[in-house]
Order: structure tokens, then C-alpha cells, then sequence
């Protein structure tokens, strides 16, 4: 399609499609609905029961726009990080956050920094801003913060995007290195600390940062500890001169109601939260054990995903995915080498699994047969 | 504040606060709950049971994404317009949807044209994006064509906003008039014709516009006539070409699940969508009788809000409507002059207008002995 010429440069320069299927865009692709839906991590054992109380009661009181400032949930989330109110922004999931955190950072040409394979999402705002991307490879499955640190220094980078735990690998580095991280942060930058898994780790890796640490802002979601991806709530954490900077930008009145009753809700309901813990541990569990069954191993994980290594390449990796897609099994992959060799299967309830139990050495030998 | 050295030259020139009051960020400063919401211009009466329904089913599902494509209601808004989905974009409320216009249309620099107090939203995303704001004075209450589109022409412009029916004031130009205007926006131009508050209008006065005619994209929004402000929903109607640009930098999984079930069902009950115009006619009677027994008139509106005279200049009705908070009763005005001698209520409950009817004389009373 030739380029509306009233485009700006920047948005005629940008693809024309972004390759980031959804479930339910595949389902109607097949005429299929999937099985076992294994591949956007979502938290198949749901929102906290009050949470959906919350958003039911909510539904009534849609015709009134939300709460601009998402005071009770920003109130609700300061306190039990023992910071200021002002310390925290609410937004629209951290695809949205993310996306107005590079427009406030990300001038055209600036370099910004990320692990090679790490979040698409990141990425496609930093290309949508004009930004340069400096991928850097992992390290044996891990994201690498020396490398990722060196590269900011070298380039003058604006932002450095960390996933912690990792996305889609679900390895996670522990609170000294990540303060170690923070503190080789060079001035030019910011670090955006992206720890949407973070509630599936174990709580003594999770690193202590000052919440006024310039170098340093933190992502979190309700989209998957708290079950809660379909109702688009995340918030960051920061030093107030980097989180007030969005009020620049955001849209104020962009809150759906609905989603901050449920999200206030799921947020104080510790109980559900450590069930949903439990239950994504067995599933871990289990996953491993599908995969050793098969004579695969797993890599070991801190989030509510698995990496299953496939044993071979990329390609093949590819062909057990298609295969699983044909069986109805919805997952995805890392994108790069030699992350591509696994495929990543989210933490599904025991009948997903069983599914994926059944799916999945048909589909590793359909896979080998070629 | 002093600005953080890191963010872009646009963001560092931005201002940090936005004047945009919510309701709920104003009960908090006063300490106060309002009793009667009249200044948001949102359905007191609600949205269908259908939709209320569909988001309480929808809430269990929240666990999910939403569907990235919004392909049910894109596909149930196009069959209504006799459009093919590929001409409609479902986006988070029409906020979010113009933040995407302007930033794909509009560069540093770059000319926008709009009326003078018309829609600030769209005002803080030009602003947002570097854009400059040529703003054209109303012509007797209603925002002026002609001269929008001479403007836009003299400088070149990117956007055209055009609200119809207007923001702030209720007003509404005819289908020829705007038909006329479409036909004459310069090359350079995409009109932007909000039509946000098109329900409440009499249908003969819709204009009839080709989809696929480049020089104009369509706004729309569940936010008003189907009662779910707070559930974020709106959409843009116009050539593929012009739809198609959204994909590049929009938030793909950015929609609510149960604001998608919601819409879709509320957009599907069109007794109840009757119903609300009604009501909606009604509550314009009433207001305009409130006026009328206070000696002041109104301005024929086609929203659900109407603007009422107060007689005097925008001193005295910001006195009119600081009292009114002061009672208990939320309201708000136009901007600028001579628009700003009105204070705009909304089409509330009929104990809501109780409430206004109660406290106008009295309003009145302390700002005329000032």
C-alpha cells in the first residue's frame, strides 16, 4: 500500500503490519478455537474472586469516566511499597506505560538499549518514536547486564530495557546484581525495570532500590500475578520528577473504572495471590515433567512460563509449534538464536497441561519426521 | 520543578500539569461528594442491561487478553454503516484515538487547525506532539467551516478538528454544511470530525460521506449515547488507507475484554439506545426550563448537555459555577470568550436536575452580589 503522503516522515517510515498474532485472531485464521491457550502467559487460574466482584459491581457505573488519578490503587500500592503516592502512575497495562515512557525519553536517533529477543512490545514503540534499537545477545539464557550496561556507556543510550525475571527465557538475576546493575547505570540514562513476573519469583531475589534512584524505574502489571491482562492495569515506580513526567503525556481520563475496581481489589487479596503462587509452582512442576518425558529439559524458571529446549534449532523449534497449533495447542517461542531452539509454554491449568502432555511428543516426532 | 536532563527537547518543553479537573480529584479537594454529576457530559441513564450483562460474564474472563483486532464489534459497527471492518478502528475511547491521529499525522512544528474552546483533549495532543495550534474563533455560538477550512489552507494544515455537534456549546451545523466543508479541505488536510455526541442529533442532519474519501476520518465513542464513558470504547470510521496507519503504532492488545463485551452489546440494543434519547430530549426540556425560570436562556443543543446563558461575561460565570460546586453540583463552562459567559450542564437523572433547579437561583444570587 503506498504511504498516505500526510503522513509524518516517522509514521511513513514505520511497517505496515506488526507480527504479533493474538489468540484470537489465530482462532479465527484455523476456524479453531485452541485447547489449551499456553502462549501469551496469561494467569489461567484467574483474577481474585473480589476482584471480579469488584468489576461486576463496577459494570453498573460504567457510564461515569474512572478516576483520573487512580488515587485509591496508586494510595493502595504506595503504602504497601512504603513509598509517596506521587512515586507511582497508573496506566493502561505496561504496553502502555512503555509506550508513553519512550515518548518522553526517545527523541529520534536516540539509542536505546535491550537484550536481543527480549520484549517485541518495547521495541515497537522504540522503532515507533524513531528511536535505534542496540539489541544485546543473552548470556547462557540470561539477559546480561554487564553487556547491557557496557552498551548504554558506549552509545549514550536514553533507556535500558531489563526484564526481570526474563521475558521469554524466565530466568532471573538476583537483587545484587541487580543493584550492581543500577548503580553502573551511566547519566545519559534511564533503566526501565520491567518486572511483570516479578510475584512468581522468590521474594528474597527481589531487589531493595531507593525509590528516588534517578537511574531507575520499575514496570509492574496486573496482567499476570493478579490474572487481570484483559482488564489493562500496570503502574511503575519511581523517583516523582520521572513518574510526574507522564502526566504530560498520558491520557488522564484513559482508566477504564471497571479495571481500577478490580484491580484495587485483586491487590488487596494477599490469599489469592499466594494460591495463584502455589498453583503456578505445581504447574512448573509439571511442565518439567512433560518435557522430561519427552527427553527434553526445561529452563529453570521464575515466572509463570517455561521454557521447554527443544533440543535442535530454531526451525525445529518452529515445526513443534506449528504442530502444537495444529493439535490446538496455543504457544509461542523466543525469537532469536539459540533462544529460538525452546518453545514457551505459560503456566495452564492441569487440564491444559494434560492437553499438552498429549500434543506434545506427536508433535516433536511429526517435527522429526520433517 | 527543574526538568530531568534525559527526557526528549518536546517532553522537557511540555507543561507538568494539566488543568483538566475530574470529578473525583475535585470531591477529594473539597472533601465532599458531589450531589449531582452534571459536568462531564456523561449518560446519567446509563448503559443497556445487555452491556451491563455482558461485562459482568466478561469479568470471570479477565484473565484473558483482550482480542486484539476488536473483531466482533468492528465487524458489528461496519455491517451498521455498510462499511467493511477494514474502515473502522476500535481504539480506547476517542482520547486515546486522537493521540493516535496527531501522532501520525502531525510533526514537530507541523499546522493544526481547530476552534477556539473546541475539544482541549485534542488540543493537549497536538501540543503533545510538537504540533502548532491555529485557533478560529467561533461565529455566533457555532464553530465556523468556512473559516476552518481558510485557515487550514493559509497554513498548510495537517488536521482540521471539527466537532459536530460541537463541544462545548451543544450546536450543530447541517449535513450540506458539512458535506461542503469535506469537499473543500486542501490536500494537505485530513478533516478530523468529531462526532462523539452524533446520537443525540436528529438524523436527518447526518451527513453522508463516502468511506473511502481521503480527506476524512470519523470519530465516534460509546462514551455518550451508550452510557460507558468509563469503559474507554471509541472508534474511527474512514478509508483503509487512513485506518491501516493506526496498526503502526497503536497498542495492539491495549482494549479491555469487558469494555469490548460491553460495547458490543450495548451497540446492539437499540431500544435502549431510543430509550436514552429520550430521556436525553427530556432532560434538555428541563434544563432549558430551569433557565427560563431564572430569566436566562439556553442554546439549542444536539448533545446531551446544554449550555445555559448566564448573561453577563465568564467572571460571572465562573462566579455561577464556583457556587454551584460549592453546593454540591458539578458543572463546567467553555473557555474562552464569548463562549465563556455559559455554564454547560449535563442531561442528568431528573433528581440530579432537582438538585441544579434547587441550587441556580441560589448560585445566581451570590455571584450577582459578588
Amino acid at each position: 500500500m503506498t504511504n498516505d503522503p500526510r503522513l509524518t516522515p516517522l509514521a511513513a517510515s514505520l511497517p505496515a503490519t506488526v507480527p504479533f498474532v493474538g489468540p484470537e485472531a489465530r482462532e479465527r485464521q484455523t476456524g479453531r478455537p485452541f485447547v489449551a491457550r499456553l502462549g501469551a502467559n496469561e494467569n489461567a487460574f484467574g483474577p481474585s474472586p473480589w476482584a471480579i466482584a469488584a468489576m461486576r459491581r463496577a459494570a453498573m457505573d460504567s457510564w461515569k469516566y474512572g478516576d483520573s488519578e487512580s488515587h485509591d490503587l496508586r494510595r493502595a500500592i504506595a503504602e504497601r511499597e512504603g513509598v509517596s503516592p506521587e512515586n507511582v502512575m497508573v496506566g493502561e497495562g505496561i504496553d502502555g506505560l512503555l509506550g508513553l515512557l519512550v515518548r518522553l525519553f526517545v527523541a529520534q536517533g536516540d539509542n536505546v538499549v535491550t537484550s536481543d529477543g527480549a520484549y517485541p512490545t518495547f521495541n515497537y514503540h522504540v522503532a515507533g518514536f524513531g528511536g535505534t534499537l542496540h539489541p544485546i545477545p543473552y548470556t547462557g539464557d540470561f539477559e546480561d547486564p554487564s553487556r547491557l550496561i557496557a552498551k548504554a556507556k558506549e552509545v549514550s543510550a536514553k533507556l535500558i530495557y531489563f526484564a526481570n525475571p526474563d521475558n521469554p527465557m524466565g530466568t532471573m538475576h538476583d537483587a545484587c546484581t541487580v543493584v550492581r546493575m543500577v548503580q553502573a547505570v551511566p547519566e545519559s540514562a534511564l533503566l526501565v525495570l520491567d518486572e511483570a513476573y516479578l510475584e512468581f519469583a522468590d521474594e528474597s531475589v527481589v531487589p531493595d532500590i531507593p525509590i528516588e534512584d534517578a537511574r531507575v524505574i520499575r514496570m509492574r502489571t496486573f496482567s499476570k500475578a493478579y490474572g487481570l491482562a484483559g482488564a489493562r492495569v500496570g503502574y511503575a515506580l519511581g523517583p516523582k520528577a520521572v513518574i510526574s513526567a507522564f502526566d504530560r503525556v498520558r491520557n488522564h481520563f484513559g482508566m477504564s473504572r471497571m479495571s481500577q475496581a478490580g484491580a484495587f481489589a485483586a491487590y488487596r487479596d494477599e490469599e489469592w495471590l499466594a494460591h495463584v503462587r502455589a498453583e503456578v509452582i505445581m504447574a512448573r512442576r509439571r511442565i518439567g515433567e512433560i518435557a522430561a518425558e519427552c527427553g527434553l529439559t526445561v529452563i529453570p524458571s521464575s515466572t509463570n512460563f517455561v521454557c521447554i529446549d527443544c533440543g535442535r534449532d530454531g526451525a525445529f523449534a518452529k515445526c513443534v509449534l506449528d504442530a502444537l497449533d495444529a493439535r490446538g495447542i496455543f504457544v509461542r517461542m523466543p525469537f532469536v538464536a539459540p533462544q529460538n531452539r525452546c518453545i514457551r509454554v505459560s503456566c495452564g491449568t492441569p487440564e491444559e497441561l494434560d492437553a499438552f502432555a498429549e500434543a506434545l511428543p506427536l508433535a516433536l516426532a511429526e517435527a522429526a519426521a520433517g
